[in-house]
């Protein structure tokens, strides 16, 4: 997907609000603003939207000399998903369709995305996560998604943010595990997962995790490890999580099912539903 | 007032839905769009932020080779307006208190800001008058602008929209006439009226009109005709209408009353009040 021009009053918003949560120092503030501002100006928009979420977040890292901003709300997001997860387990495995709530609920815990706002709070979730085991979804597309599993040998599931990955874990343990490999980014990006997330929450107790080498907000396969690009080819079937890989990797060549919560209006309107929609999408290879 | 950090994401939303009004064009909404960017990234915020608002307006103007994007917005507004000014002036004079119910409605009137949104529509209009008449006010700032009103002799009362300086002749028709002279912008900026304006809405049939030389979205001293400045000057008490103006004026050593509706969580943070509020402020003479 690229960069609509409703992208850009919001990347300036999203970096006013992250310069005021790495520094209370009012002049760094400034620096980081105009800085956005400066690359905005000249950002090419055929280019998905997280292609300037990585270069403003990086220059927010080196500006304020902090390496991971979001490490703390990461961690608390963990641990408050982590006790949601007894829970959450039981009702998956109690209700009639037990791979249909598990795909409601990961897709519950994509609201836990500080990219698309500074102020993700417990409430939230709770409320995503009661929405959405009623909330309409396309359960045909499920299906696909359930054949397509049981079909493939090889399945690469692109994680998002930490937190949002114990929501992951139920899904994937309603997989056979033994074909399922997890991703996370290679290094800190907003609150997206990294392999520190991925041990906290137990998912690398479940499953083979690996990283993708790259810190884009998204998947965005050239900023990609060489690795993680062979891993990729190789998958017969990727699932992609939440908005920033929808917005990178939706003009593939390659069977994707898109699971994640539509939060924001372009991408609402790039797919063609309801802010705030349940989305499971298959793109076909072309 | 200065400009703040919150500013900025509001500019950018603001160019945005006015390039997409001045032209379908999206090679062009795109240029107006990165300029904006561009100055943004270079703006003096120790500037009020009509000096900000003025630059991107020449911009848009000269791009879009229209020089003046708001005519019809400003028409329609006018006659809308004169459509309500019998009802309106009905309610004045029957009022127990007819400057009280004066000062009420110029204030709903400043409603009609493009600068603050890009759709104002007539609804609104109507919502604002039927609140105004029973929102909270400062009472005792009314009695005083009314004091000050007859004990001076020279008043300036510097208009802000097209459209509301029908409501701004409401009041002024509530005061002596030949104290009184009406300020319009000098050329075309949003949808602020000039001499044209107050020629369509009888407002030059009423009180002496004079223009302010310049276009910018406020009252920039520096940017006006060396003839309003002395005139500025020279008045015992000015009247102020908007937000531009108090963000041009609230710094400056003069008796000025402030009306406005304070629409912009900025503006209300530094009058101290809430989003909405109606404002009738004196700012003293230091």
């Amino acid at each position: 997907m690229k960069t609509f021009f409703d992208c850009i009053p919001c990347f300036v918003r999203q970096t006013l609000e992250v310069a005021r949560m790495v520094t209370d120092d009012e002049s760094v503030q400034e620096r980081i603003l105009r800085e956005s501002l400066r690359l905005a100006s000249e950002m090419d928009l055929s280019q998905p939207p997280p292609v300037m979420g990585q270069e403003i977040h990086r220059f927010v890292r080196r500006i304020s000399g902090n390496s991971d901003p979001y490490r703390d709300v990461k961690r608390r997001f963990n641990h408050f998903a982590l006790t949601l997860y007894p829970e959450l387990k039981r009702r998956v495995e109690q209700s009639p369709d037990p791979f249909m709530t598990a795909v409601r609920l990961a897709i519950a815990g994509n609201v836990i995305d500080f990219g698309v706002s500074a102020d993700v709070e417990p409430e939230e979730v709770n409320r995503s996560i009661a929405e959405s085991l009623t909330q309409a979804i396309d359960e045909a597309a499920i299906d696909s998604l359930k054949e397509a599993i049981n079909d493939a040998t090889d399945i690469l599931y692109l994680g998002d943010n930490a937190g949002e990955i114990v929501f992951d874990r139920l899904l994937i343990e309603q997989m056979p595990h033994n074909k399922v490999t997890f991703v996370v980014k290679g290094s800190p990006i907003i609150n997206d997962a990294t392999l520190e997330d991925a041990c906290e929450t137990g998912i690398t107790e479940l499953v083979s995790v690996i990283d993708n080498g790259s810190d884009a907000p998204g998947t965005i396969l050239e900023s990609c490890s060489e690795a993680f690009r062979r891993r990729f080819e190789k998958a017969d079937i990727v699932i992609a999580k939440g908005q920033g890989n929808y917005e990178t990797l939706s003009d593939m060549d390659k069977d994707i099912f898109f699971l994640l919560k539509a939060k924001c209006p372009v991408i609402a309107r790039d797919i063609g539903c309801e802010v705030g929609s349940l989305i499971v999408l298959k793109k076909r290879r072309r």
